[in-house]
């Protein structure tokens, strides 16, 4: 897997004098290079090419080694022979981004104009205009379509503002620790790491290069600052401590501390490779990006949906989970499939460049399928993935309790079903029945298996996030045997009436005969249905059949249909006294 | 309450050329000048003295109006004729820091060895020369013992400093949003502030005051940066969102957003009122702080023990909740009576300046108690107060079932009351029993009453912070009817075993007759023990007694004791069938 294979760094000159790029805010823009690498082969179809977005500070370089190279490219360890971005398989493209550093157009150019760089006369660019020459680059490349752009960070809004425009270009987006709109806290940092360039003596209003200097102390403060934002407390907690450099040393204002001695290393190894003008520009670019505030944002994936991943990092205080569950609640309103996963790892913001086993295989597992369903019949007219291939290949069968479930579902319904375990219900809905859907689960097991079926998966806490979806935004809601583990259930049952028009409950019931005995004999009740102790039970909720009838109607809700079922999850052939004799029971409510 | 009253900075000469403030890193320094103000009257036995420590940028003007002030003192909502410190009963004293720049002897203030700044030839300061001047300032105002020192973030380490000293000179500490030690993350950000203020063209090596100039770039910056950490990412949401300042403006890298204007503004109004130099040194003595760490740092408070008030506010990520907790885990390692609560406020780390009400009540609840033990019988000959007043003023009778419990504690005990409600239990062993302890509750309302009496509180979430006590340090564990609503019963226990020698337990019996009666009818359960629907119920676990019989024997736990009670907590007569007729029972647990 780590073996040394070696890339090279190319650049295309993709807009000119006299057909410049035109900019999101107006102006143009030429001539414009685009530095570029490309990794494994394009198939005959063009049907496999990922392009991949560098986040702040990136390049082109994305993986292996070129030449020299003492470290491989800054995504070594998701790209590669058999890696989750598996270059045998895929075609890989990485540009360095317009207003870069390194190798692409940017602030520090030569202005044709003047003949020296552009400086703070380079235009302020948009998020769009970095994937309007991503876009060029493709055609450049004889690229129609993607099948999928994946980035982390400022590489994700990119991802985002690209398959939102242009749903078409972009089959599958998989859109790492972004966000879709930057906090006051965010664009804060990014103000201060401005101001402390901008004032920096040696700036010179942007025209440093002229004067022969650089905004060095400047621009190390801004990345050191920036770095702090990178990492978790904890990471940096593990990393340094309070560990002293040198012991012995009398405490002074120099690097007594090893975390301020790493600091400022990282400050200073940063002005190898970075320049102030981008930095400055690049920043910006992220303050103003809001692709959702703009009217008809989400138009054209409605009308062509994309499958996306959103992931973000539980300990990442830069654009945490908030973040992402922003854009999933964005775009779950808009129709599309999407799944979500929050991945925990200790590393922050920075968790996005670092090979989180969950994080990778949640993204090899989503790419997989993706082209599994590009190569196979899964493919419509419009190019877009309709049939999970798990699901094309032929399911399982059915266990019986689910049949029933399944059997209640109106052909071609939206469901929505929580606690979906691994996708067994959705899967024969989807693949049997013409239905659309997303399962809700949190067992991490099941997420992964449920991903790689190519079923949308939003893994959230069902009792305290389902205001994630939409009014009425699902023709049935499922919940199938999960209701003894939710602690809010009035308040869950509530929510699940407001996202789905149809509810389909099963409930495992208490008051079965076989529990009254055991607790006649002054036992808790256990069963293949309640089989835990009652100490470690992650059953928290006990309720009779008769309870929970008394409770549906006090909630408003109307029960259309009851099914009990016996202990085993078959359906009672007798349905009489149900409350003694049924195991469990399924509901089919209605509002009323 | 909000009456206009003056105040007036004074300045005192607390130690000279000749006789120099020793300093804690060795070396001497002098003069020393003091800035301070007092509030209040000192009464006759000088026993309601309160010192106020300042945190990094404050000053001696802690509450009222100057002349010409349009605006009081920084901390002047709590401190007042009627307000939680209030001035009405309590003699106030504020001191400008050593190192400080308001009145006090600093790197700005003259050198007696070249008549021009110190600059960076001032000593490097520790927390504890900053009490060293706060204790020469107590002496040259006549006055021996505190009856409380109280600081928020670096006042707060003052207060910790001063009370593990010299636990003589503090009878009750408060400690608010404070820190034992800076993590990485926190010396890391200050390392950059230290940077940007050192880099700037003007620092000239600290004599820019010679030079004519200040680093204001660089203290501008430093301050910015300071200030984002200061609130949390949501109270800057709130306040500021994502408005730009002119909606027609076109975008530039100037002050577009609302949040760039504020933070640039907050940079500005600093440099009118602090020095560079004062920052450098006092944001130092912070990374340095680290009084744990420190042999036999505890020893002079296990001798003489300190009543201590320690509070966070739960979305303070400068020093959060976990620094909190590390101090009151040391102290209760100590023995100390240790009071903490977290803080529900959206304003992050500022939260200690605010008017937050229940920060205040709590203030309020612990001053007052304070005073009171203070004025009456309850201070044992030492000075340390023994017997909380509420307790002394006669309990109310013990409830039935509360009165079992006490009964099986014996006299003298450290007793541990998880789930201790208002304390009636503690306060009775307190009072009649000779008994000392510490209550845990996490409902508000309760929480306050019980620092009212004066007793220890802790509060925190019972199922997954109870390695917060150290093995063996309390002599009797109370869980009294609260094992229904715990979610991992087993871990729970197992930590009691682990903190206590012995465990007092009451349980809910499941079992009772009546329970199953009504699970025979095919309804839950529901009686004055379990009074809640099943959907709404905070009882998360049921258990029989013969159940939970077992359950101790499976962790090792001998049955000592056994008291079967009524449904209504009452003793039963015949304990004959208990799993049938015991509405709950109380079991004496020992540790095999």
């Amino acid at each position: 897997m780590d073996s040394v294979w070696f890339t090279q760094t190319q650049t295309a000159r993709l807009f000119t004098a006299e057909e410049p790029l035109r900019l999101a805010q107006g102006g143009e823009l030429g001539p414009v290079d685009i530095a570029y690498e490309t990794y494994g082969e394009l198939n005959a179809e063009a049907s496999n090419a990922v392009f991949v977005c560098h986040a702040l500070t990136g390049d082109a370089h994305a993986a292996g080694y070129h030449a020299g190279d003492k470290r491989p490219g800054w995504w070594d360890n998701l790209i590669g022979p058999g890696k989750p971005v598996d270059t045998n398989r895929f075609f890989v493209v990485c540009a360095n981004l317009l207003g870069g550093c390194q190798g692409s157009t940017g602030p520090a150019s030569a202005n044709p104009a003047t003949g020296r760089a552009y400086g703070l006369d380079f235009p302020l660019l948009m998020v769009a205009d970095l994937v309007a020459c991503h876009r060029a680059l493709l055609r450049h490349l004889g690229i129609d379509t993607l099948l999928a752009a994946i980035g982390g960070s400022l590489g994700g809004m990119q991802v985002l503002e690209w398959a939102l425009r242009h749903p078409g270009e972009v089959r599958n987006a998989v859109v790492v620790a972004a966000s879709s709109e930057l906090t006051a806290q965010n664009i804060a940092f990014s103000a201060v790491a401005r101001k402390a360039i901008m004032a920096d003596e040696n700036f010179h209003h942007g025209q440093y290069a002229a004067a022969g200097e650089n905004p060095d102390n400047g621009l190390s403060i801004a990345r050191m600052m920036a770095h702090i934002t990178y990492l978790s407390e904890d990471a940096l907690t593990v990393k340094f401590g309070r560990e002293l450099r040198e012991k012995d040393r009398s405490p002074g204002f120099g690097t007594d501390f090893q975390v301020e001695s790493y600091l400022a290393h990282q400050g200073e190894v940063f002005l190898e490779r970075f320049d102030a003008l981008s930095y400055i520009y690049l920043t910006r670019v992220m303050d103003y990006f809001d692709p959702f505030s703009e009217p008809g944002a989400t138009d054209a994936v409605r009308e062509r949906p994309v499958n996306w991943l959103v992931a973000s990092f539980d300990t990442d205080w830069r654009f945490g989970t908030p973040h992402s569950r922003r854009i999933v609640r964005t775009l779950e309103r808009a129709g599309q499939p999407v799944t979500f996963r929050e991945i925990p790892s200790p590393w922050g913001h920075d968790s996005f460049l670092l090979p989180v086993p969950r994080y990778h295989d949640t993204i090899r597992a989503f790419l997989d399928h993706a082209l599994e369903a590009a190569l196979g019949e899964g493919v419509d007219a419009r190019g877009a993935v309709v049939t999970p291939v798990g699901v094309a290949a032929g399911p399982k069968a059915l266990r019986e309790d689910l049949q029933i479930l399944a059997d209640l579902v109106p052909d071609g319904s939206r469901v929505l079903d929580l606690g979906c375990h691994d996708g067994d219900l959705l899967s024969h809905l989807i693949a049997r029945r013409n239905c659309t859907g997303t399962g809700v689960e949190i067992d991490p097991s099941a997420v992964l298996s449920v991903i790689r079926r190519g079923i949308p998966l939003v893994e959230l806490d069902i009792d305290f996030q389902l205001d994630e979806f939409d009014d009425d935004s699902y023709d049935v809601v499922v919940l199938s045997r999960t209701i003894q583990v939710i602690r809010r259930p009035q308040e869950v049952l509530e929510q699940i009436a407001r996202i789905g028009s149809r509810i389909i409950v099963s409930v495992p019931n208490f008051a079965w005969w076989g529990h009254r005995l055991r607790l006649l004999r002054g036992r808790m009740p256990m069963s293949k249905e309640l089989p835990y102790k009652w100490y470690n039970t992650p059953n928290l909720r006990f309720v009779s059949l008769a309870d929970i009838e008394l409770f549906f109607a006090g909630l408003g809700l109307k029960i259309e249909r009851r099914i009990p079922m016996g202990i085993d999850g078959e359906a009672l052939r007798h349905p009489f006294g149900a409350n003694l004799f049924a195991g469990a029971a399924t509901y089919v409510l209605g509002k009323r």
